[in-house]
């Protein structure tokens, strides 16, 4: 049993109660989903990826991982196909609520007074943010005041000059990035076993009305599932976005929680 | 991409919805906890162990395996510890009831109509039978009528020869084999790089008396966390317990769920 | 009007404001259900009995019972039959949660800080602890850190010698007691004008699978509803159960509420 | 255990089951409370007179009488002198509602189709419709759609010339009643053992503005808990209101359950 | 922008801040509903009144007046007519509750320490109270005890001697008003233009058993929808509900809230 | 009263029934929030724009405009300043979840099959989408199949060649947008008279890292409340913005809902 891991709960209690009983290690929170993407990539690729962004600046800034949510909020026809989709696997909204509420209320209960919630699944971001809510209030009537919590997506990382880089004829925005070169090009970096690039579908990206509509039209999305075509992506290009991701949320992290260590 | 995986999020959706869409293809979940096991393990026991479980018999059985519900209810003072020590990270009963209601309605929506929930945490019981439950009545709302759900805990499959065998001095009882031998011999034979033997605590078997307090009365639990000791583990024990248990599942499911496939 | 019942209801709100105030008196709460308990036994016996234990329980230790809960959770197939049977009316666990949450909260008001949950029925465990961690929760955001639960299910207290006394062929678990012995000899004693044995199915115990499906399998529960015979019972071994039962729960209530009164 | 009781819960299940099962036979479920009432009188007496007035009607009329709810909604400083006073024991609204809708469908799933809810705590009105409500519409979702749902308060059933007769000097609306002549003369004839008419406190009827305060204004409520004086309750007074609301109720349900049997 | 206007919502934050942080001024909140009012008025007529009303006693008081609620609790048969009818539209209980716990939270925020919820739809009546009661639970939890809320109904300050004035042939009593001569006569004073008198059905008051029937029998509510005939509206009967409940209304806030300027 | 005008509430029951019952007519349901924007405008502009919206679609597509929903979720620091400013007034997600599930199914009772919602509240847009989703869930198992509902926020239809138009230095995007030329040109063209554009602010966009914190960091925010500086508006951008986003929405209404009408 390693005490050199950044997961916490590859720990003992001993050795994790060590670490953040006075507050000052930060606990990350990848949150994921079970979720369509297309026929090229695995369902876990929301889970996999923000766990892999957390160890990564985990291990920088000496926070610790907890165990990721492994299902989301239902996916949404204009980010991510639509959640009558096959495979795609949800969680009504008050359900994500609740649990994130219940689960930074534990981890405050042992001390830790940073939370950083590392988001890889573009529809749970409201839920997120109401779990937070919920938690924060009843801290305060359980007499914590001194919680601090940052809530991001990894992807809004992603400065200007990298997706010019990334993207040379031009960027569809990240709703359409569903499967697409982003996170094709972090799992071919990453867990380059778990794709299958040669069976990706090269498509337009989708394009939809300014509106939803509910229930959804199943022909608005691509039959293959992505939003836009991920034929573009590669292994380099994974290793840049998480360069900067990395980078990023690491200095993000270190410029809020640094009061606390 | 591997479309030999037994985990259903490692597949594609193509690949996925191909195995499902008939109803023929158990869905295996695995429900654990994040939980304090002592000095000598890690708290993601309840997680790896019935992951495992999982894995092997839908090895076994031509089933899949759902991504495991990473955090499970409170840990009970008799049979975990309580919920008052480090590191122990729950739901409210109501939240773990609502997540399995939702993915269990969400396979269904897949075409799925055999499930088996896979407990790896005692105190999980009583609140997946309630998701089942309603999960159940509002699949009949919808229409869904042939749905067929099993839920077990892995250590109910060992017989009493096998606990003759591997407690030679007397069984204490599941309850207090919280971190003891049950769950450490199996860590040992899985994943023994987790388990630091050396640190266990032994200790005589924690006694209870025969009710609960509220709040948790600190001083009943050994300050290990353990509610038995877990010297007498081996990794050749785990190894049974890992056929034994196995085996059982695998039967009881080929029995089960016979009539789908 | 009494001022000596041990009924809480009963007295009037001065008589017991008198009492309760100062929250030196103990509330005992008795939780049972309507549920099928064979051909010889009517359908409220875990409300009579718990009702009764806590009556007596109250007149020896100087406590008050509150109403009887009438309603409880959802009967399960393995130790009760299962919920699909007729006459067996049953509350979600939500429901039963907040019910036991709000009327903790409101002893509490009245400035009790010694409460015991007396179970009559198996399946409210889990959800009884549920609402306690509630009301404790919600006590403490309203500043009371003072209350202090006991919970308990009376057949608990049945000790190993009782148990070989009233079993000499073998005893074949709480579980399977429904409609049993147990229960049986204990109606016999108290109120024997509610239980006709001579209707009473002799069966072998029920012998289930170590596993639960749902919806529940009408074939593995006897036809009768019982899960094991009690042709065995006498008013003598329900005499013998009562005195165990009473002084057992007596001392522990004394022993836990000494410090309150 | 007889088989002539109208109280459901007094059967065993085939008796009970063979009343029911074809839905010819309605169900009459007592609606109460734990609530102060006045120096007189004990605090369930919301509990049974409902009961009282069940039973009679359900000899009557051929139906069965369920366990009763022993605990209702808050009590109205206007209508029952306050929630804060002590004694008085209540459930938030959504767990009243939630255990009556629970509990109508359970009788609608063994055949009951015509059930009366006999109310005897006025607060419970407005959340007794709104678990109807909430049960009707699952039930209509289930396939239910034949069940019929009668609700009433007793005291409804006094009618003008009774009023007059029992009320010489002038009728201060039924809200004033609360521990007043006509609950108390109820008592009298129904419990006499349970009145204290000796320590019934004179008053001048409750004066209340046209509208709430909350947090409730003790100083409004009489001292004693009671809103109207009960001097002038007598047992013949009680006999009276008997004979005329047990006639009443029994003949609104045999117009409205005729169809059913 | 006018600085004038007693609309909380019309004025800018600067403004608004300005006249609540202190807790000085009191915020009205007018509840109305969506519900049919027969053939001869609109189905806001629950939200024109309670705004009207408070509008005016905003402006004597020194009050603000909140935005409306435009949907409601349920009509009920008995006194709105019954929710079966076409256009009503209204909220389950537990969403008005939760409304208006979360609209006087976030007001208490602001530092507002005197509500008053002024009531246009009967049927609400409940709801407000237990909205109320939660939240006034809530902000105690959060350290907030000196909010003091008034819920009223404007009819409610209509004295016998009006009364007597406006139905000189015998009142029928406020629950089968509804669409009736009050209401009627208010819109005729102060919107004219939304009544079309001429299209009211003249017809005898709905006559009710003493007890309610779900689901509702629409053959006990005139097909019209009111539950009495508005024929003898008149405008100026409508200027003498005004003034009474405008007067009424507005001495009681004084009263309540005068601690509080 | 108008038989002309669209908005629902201020039809009579019959003529509001006479439109809608064949579900050919579609209901348009105004979603906004009570909200600081500024010191040059009220907090109910999220109300007064969609109101106004769906009032000029209706015109256009024989649409009704139902009661608009006045309160809206919380303020997102990032989007709207946050919801720690005064003024603010929001629900909890889960509150108006429920609401407009209600509504919903009501309008559905009353025979509507086509929905659209108008937001007016950028912070609404999720909650929304998971109150649709719960409507349609119950509407199906209550039978509704064929309900068709269009959601969208009236900014959506503003076009790039407009952007450019009326951004002619830069448009930093809707988030930024709250309080800025967006909302003061539709109020200035459409309520002058509710905008005080000398009170106005002129600052910079606020800048904000990609991630969020909470709680809010109150240094974020622009002291006054705006995220971009309104001092471009003009009436004339507008009547741009009027004539674009009418057209764009009436556009949609009419190629989603044709098949209804």
């Amino acid at each position: 049993m390693s005490q050199q891991t950044v997961f916490a709960a590859e720990l003992s209690w001993p050795d994790y109660d060590a670490r953040v009983r006075d507050g000052s290690v930060p606990i990350l929170i990848p949150i994921g989903s079970m979720e369509q993407h297309g026929h090229h990539m695995p369902m876990n690729v929301d889970v996999l990826l923000p766990v892999e962004f957390a160890r990564r600046v985990a291990g920088m800034t000496g926070a610790l991982v907890a165990p990721p949510f492994t299902y989301g909020y239902k996916s949404h026809q204009k980010s991510g196909g639509g959640n009558h989709l096959p495979g795609t696997t949800s969680l009504d909204g008050a359900t994500l609520v609740a649990a994130l509420r219940d689960v930074i209320k534990e981890f405050a209960r042992h001390g830790v007074r940073s939370i950083c919630l590392v988001n890889g699944h573009f529809e749970n971001s409201w839920f997120i943010i109401e779990g937070i809510d919920l938690a924060l209030r009843e801290l305060r009537w359980g007499g914590v005041e001194t919680m601090k919590i940052v809530v991001l997506s990894y992807w809004d990382f992603v400065d200007k000059a990298t997706i010019a880089c990334l993207y040379p004829n031009g960027f569809a925005g990240w709703d359409l990035e569903h499967g697409g070169v982003l996170e094709t090009s972090l799992m071919l970096a990453l867990y380059p076993q778990q794709v299958a690039l040669e069976r990706a579908i090269d498509h337009a990206p989708a394009s939809f009305p300014p509106y939803d509509v509910y229930p959804a039209k199943p022909e608005w999305t691509p039959v293959c599932g992505t939003l836009s075509s991920p034929k573009e992506a590669t292994a380099e290009k994974g290793e840049i976005l998480l360069q900067v991701c990395v980078e990023g949320i690491a200095k993000a992290l270190q410029a809020e929680f640094a009061s606390a260590s």
